[in-house]
């Protein structure tokens, strides 16, 4: 048996999954056991695949303890659909809804949102570069909105959400797409939760929704029915053929979640992680990170250094040293390591030695 | 090495994928060779994803000999969804779009067209069971229509086109989910061809759209932008996270294809699946076509027996004999064979001992 090479994959999603879940997927890709068909292959009508899907579910559901009352759906189109599937479903009788705008992603929220009926900005730190979340004194509600929409971690801007916003009885719609799972999650003071499965929960190709029953009458007959979350939530996410495979990894990191000890281990585990890096970013002013210190991200740890030129040399070196996709976004430029669920301590710890090794050679 | 149970799936999609895509996928599934990454982790961002992906697009066009003025897209959400982006995009300055409604999908994509404007059913053949599919003198086409729109092969009633409907000078619309590239297809004679990849092509959750770049100047700049094939082109498919595995493992099959010959040799193996097993059903008697003999689908082989009592035995008996998938679509009941590009012409010749055997036990 060769030995697989493998490299630390710091991207911002795709990102990496665990190897005991890729070697799951490997031993099993030309037939499932007792199936006799792969995961590529066979029926979503199938009994074989409804318990596959019904599995992920059930573990979702254990995972984060999710309510009865709420549905959990499997759909198609990532975060970027969900920007406009929840006003379309959700922004009905003329209301407003609130948006607060925190990041990047919050906007591309913001402007889908805007096409479908009236948006109120409830408070934007746009003016700051985004580099810290709004307080809760900041938030202009609207009463009786329709929903308010915020993004609970920020991949590039590197801030996130340790508590959420109080905004009372009105219904709260997060995009968790790069936090989701790497935590525990207070379903019951969310009325929909969205995000696609690539950062913490398996491969791109299926998003996750958790909707609260009573919003699914808000979904009207005339929309697209593909669009349409009543639709889905009646079909048990079987309206059309899923993203069977995509499920399915999904299903097995969910396994993979419960058995490390569910999301209090893994809320630990990222957080220790993050200390670490944090701590060597803050330990003598060569790196800078860029996020407010009380915002900053678990998730995606964004950071610069005093030139670009140093910053091209510093990305150009990691990669060399097979620290993959430490590249910042390039709207902000600068640095960024995001170390999701699967991301490795051994990895966090080889970032570490490199940043040590090149303060002292660059510093 | 032990040696993996494999059974024939006749079920009509997600269906069969050749045995040595699955194998390539298995072997590189930890690491892609000289990227260190799964497929399932990388950044679709990277020069490999990148690289994947034109090549994918390259092997579709080599294969089908797509002219330079058609773009080749990467969507998500199945045909389903496409039953609504095309009259979202297409069916615009209050125009008409004429639907020739041949079976159960065309059915539901009038149903979403409906909601967008103004249809036109230019020849039906629903009080007929869809048996057959609408002759070219049967079309009522309405002039300076906003599109034709037409289903290539009818998985539930087993019809399929052998020569496409003469549209004049008006776009033609495509749904070739069941039979693209299970033969040569003339694409200079449509304007916009879709499919969703579970059939022919590759695993769920990847649909390919093969669009003429006149239609993109349509496409409003009003609609949700996940919505909008004119943003999907200007990003060549990665205007948000791509379905990524799904694209590279359809990529491995378009390589299978032209490894195989391409869509000539498809076709006539295919041709030489279908005339077996139809001339086992008409050798007799003792089974029965459903479809009019002209209109015969070459993917889906639908045919009935006696009674619903004997068809039971047949379902149940055939997959105890390792022929899965063979049960009727729900809503017409009978026995369904379907037999797509990969799907071996040894199994064909088990479906058909089976058949003969079963009329010697049961005539």
């Amino acid at each position: 048996m060769t030995t697989v090479h493998r490299v630390y994959n710091f991207s911002a999603g795709p990102a990496m999954l665990p190897v005991s879940v890729l070697e799951q997927v490997q031993r099993d890709l030309l037939a499932l056991p007792g199936v006799g068909m792969s995961i590529l292959e066979i029926s979503h009508r199938s009994k074989a695949f409804e318990s596959i899907l019904e599995q992920a579910e059930a573990d979702i559901r254990t995972l984060a303890d999710i309510p009865s009352n709420y549905k959990v759906l499997f759909l198609q189109g990532g975060a970027s659909l969900q920007f406009s599937m929840v006003p379309m479903n959700l922004l009905t009788d003329s209301r407003t809804a609130d948006y607060i705008d925190a990041g990047s992603w919050s906007e591309k929220a913001i402007k889908e949102a805007r096409r479908v009926g009236s948006v109120n900005i409830a408070a934007s730190t746009k003016a700051e570069n985004y580099s810290r979340l709004p307080r809760q004194d900041e938030l202009k509600l609207t009463p009786g909105a329709a929903y308010v929409h915020m993004t609970s971690n920020n991949t590039i801007e590197g801030t996130e959400y340790a508590t959420l916003p109080d905004v009372g009885d009105v219904p709260l719609v997060s995009d968790t797409s790069s936090d989701m799972f790497s935590k525990p999650i207070d379903v019951r003071r969310h009325a929909l939760i969205y995000a696609g499965a690539q950062k913490n929960m398996g491969p791109a190709g299926v998003t996750v929704v958790i909707i609260r029953d009573d919003l699914l009458s808000r979904s009207s007959k005339t929309l697209p029915t593909m669009l349409n979350y009543a639709v889905h939530a009646e079909n048990r996410s079987l309206y059309n053929t899923p993203p069977a495979f995509a499920v399915y990894t999904l299903g097995l990191v969910m396994k993979w979640l419960i058995a490390e000890g569910g999301l209090r281990t893994m809320a630990a585990v990222n957080a220790r992680k993050a200390s670490r890096l944090y701590a060597e970013i803050d330990r003598t002013g060569f790196f800078r990170g860029t996020a407010h210190a009380d915002c900053r991200s678990l998730m995606n740890v964004t950071f610069r250094l005093r030139t670009e030129e140093l910053e091209k040399q510093f990305i150009g070196q990691s990669q060399d040293a097979g620290l993959d996709g430490l590249k910042g976004h390039r709207s902000v430029g600068g640095m960024r390591a995001s170390i999701y669920n699967a991301f490795p301590e051994a990895g966090v710890e080889a970032l570490v030695q490199f940043m040590r090794e090149f303060e002292r050679t660059h510093g």
